[in-house]
């Protein structure tokens, strides 16, 4: 318990090193690891809240030269900034060659900025597990803005949102008729759309892609988080450096009015409670399945719902009941 | 439970009316009732395997017009059809003010049709756990085949896929450039494409909306539970009543290549372990949040988190270790 507290210290006075090895530790998925990982999260206290923005955007868009380009931007204003990645789907693929310090060089070697690519878990639940305890350490350690970046893949970006105090949608420059490309929901999520590639033979097409999406912003009902504007489509080129400023001042203006409306305490509060609720669920789930006196009559319930002979709810009514009475006895 | 059985028999012997007044009960989110359904789903046992068709298709697409013309053919082949809803958005705008009913009037007045408007829930859970209740009744009812209809909100075609044997993507007739248009991830779902509206001024469109469909899906990757050729993009009219028996025998011809190679009963049992697993986790909770000893802890913990002096995952360390105490005291 001394040597926690002591790790703690150290992550709170921004050692990165320290910082890497817990994350290192809130991902393992091993039980004694993750009894110390609580610890480690209890000791660390809750911090100054970072700024947390999630960040989307398909492949090709420019995703690691905006973070890259923003990421130094932020940093040039003396803040200090983390980056998490969020890929369920790199497990698949085996995940960046490179990894994601190659992709943000400049960025990575910053002292004031911190990368962390994603963890090699396939399931969405453990990403999302993991990538909280990783905001959680991040704000402990200081951090002003964290990062939260997701290729987008099935739920990947509802997850990523339900961790963002505001998310930013990044696209690349495209005809009219692709405005439908956009996948379902995410207009809805999204606080502010960012074209990129502003810049040299796609500019014109960047602005008229920026017009539409303002355009389409407009046809979308006014959501209580918004002030009147929002959400907005602004143009950047990551490449250039050009548009950062402007988007780090819309940033700055919605967070300021959320905080003055009592909507980003709403949200956060809301957002824990989210989380509280899906962790009771795993937990309950990984007891049940630790559970000794479970074992056989998991696997022979398991079978009997496989080969169609028990109903899915009934089977699991059993299981339930026999969980509740075999901590009674 | 004398009762139980009776009502079970006049289900199983095809009566409309006791489904109905079943369906209802599994749809209650009374405690009571929810052990009753229970008891019910055992006592009408498993049923013949009836063809589970998921639907899926935006709004405008003519899917209720499909879903009438189709399900006519089927009844005048002789078959028995079960119709069920699944729209988690309904509740949001009260749902539909006409009823399914209305929709498909000509349907819904054979007597070996039964149309079932989507249930007044909100929560996914609740909507797939109503609808996989109902798919069991259905089938102890008789059925020869079930249309899962959603409307693909959320996550609500996952879902439907999850308990479906084989999924219909219904589309209308678009220019090409519409084609990324199509929500992520259906394009793997989807067994059929059926390109609606191909009648009048929209044939010709509706041609090249399937010819641009048939080449993007041989595009994609073979999956193993698909034999040569599929997936597929067909064209129908649905208010012509034209495809309907083309559309009949590739549903067919998968079907028998799936239950021929293992595939058919492979994939029902990955299914029923997966809502088995979902029904382990959701009955779980509702045992903690029922525990009267627990009350006073869970709202405390709950303040805690949403004031963040509590972490999610340490909140529900604590409140699942004492739920596992209390059981055991």
């Amino acid at each position: 318990m001394k040597e926690l507290a002591a790790i703690a210290e150290k992550i709170r006075s921004g050692d990165r090193r320290a910082l890497s090895r817990a994350i290192t530790l809130v991902e393992s998925l091993r039980l004694d690891h993750r009894q110390q990982a609580l610890d480690l999260l209890a000791a660390c206290g809750t911090g100054r809240q970072a700024l947390r923005i999630g960040l989307s955007g398909t492949p090709g868009v420019g995703k690691s030269t905006f973070i890259e380009s923003f990421g130094l931007f932020l940093v040039r204003q003396g803040l200090r900034v983390a980056v998490l990645a969020v890929d369920p789907s790199s497990s698949r693929s085996g995940g960046s060659i490179l990894g994601d310090k190659t992709r943000m060089a400049l960025l990575s070697r910053e002292p004031n900025a911190f990368i962390r690519p994603s963890p090699s878990q396939t399931q969405l639940g453990g990403v999302a597990r993991r990538t909280r305890d990783a905001v959680h350490l991040c704000e402990a350690a200081g951090f002003d803005v964290i990062l939260i970046e997701t290729v987008g893949v099935g739920q990947s970006e509802t997850m990523v949102a339900q961790m963002s105090d505001l998310f930013l949608l990044l696209l690349a420059p495209a005809g009219g008729d692709e405005l439908q490309g956009v996948k379902r929901g995410i207009m809805e999520i999204a606080d502010l759309i960012l074209v990129n590639k502003a810049d040299g033979d796609l500019r014109a097409q960047a602005q008229r892609t920026c017009a539409d999406y303002s355009g389409a912003l407009r046809l979308l009902r006014k959501r209580p988080q918004d002030p009147e504007g929002f959400p907005k489509a602004l143009l950047v080129s990551a490449i250039e450096e050009q548009g950062l400023e402007a988007v780090w001042g819309e940033i700055q203006a919605l967070a300021d009015w959320r905080r003055e409306k009592g909507i980003w305490e709403t949200t956060r509060k809301a957002q824990a409670l989210h989380w509280f609720s899906e962790e009771v669920r795993s937990q309950l789930l990984e007891e049940l399945v630790r559970d000794p006196n479970l074992a056989t009559v998991l696997a022979q319930e398991e079978g009997a719902v496989a080969r169609g002979e028990a109903a899915p709810a009934q089977a699991a009514a059993k299981i339930v009941r026999q969980f509740i009475e075999s901590n009674n006895a």
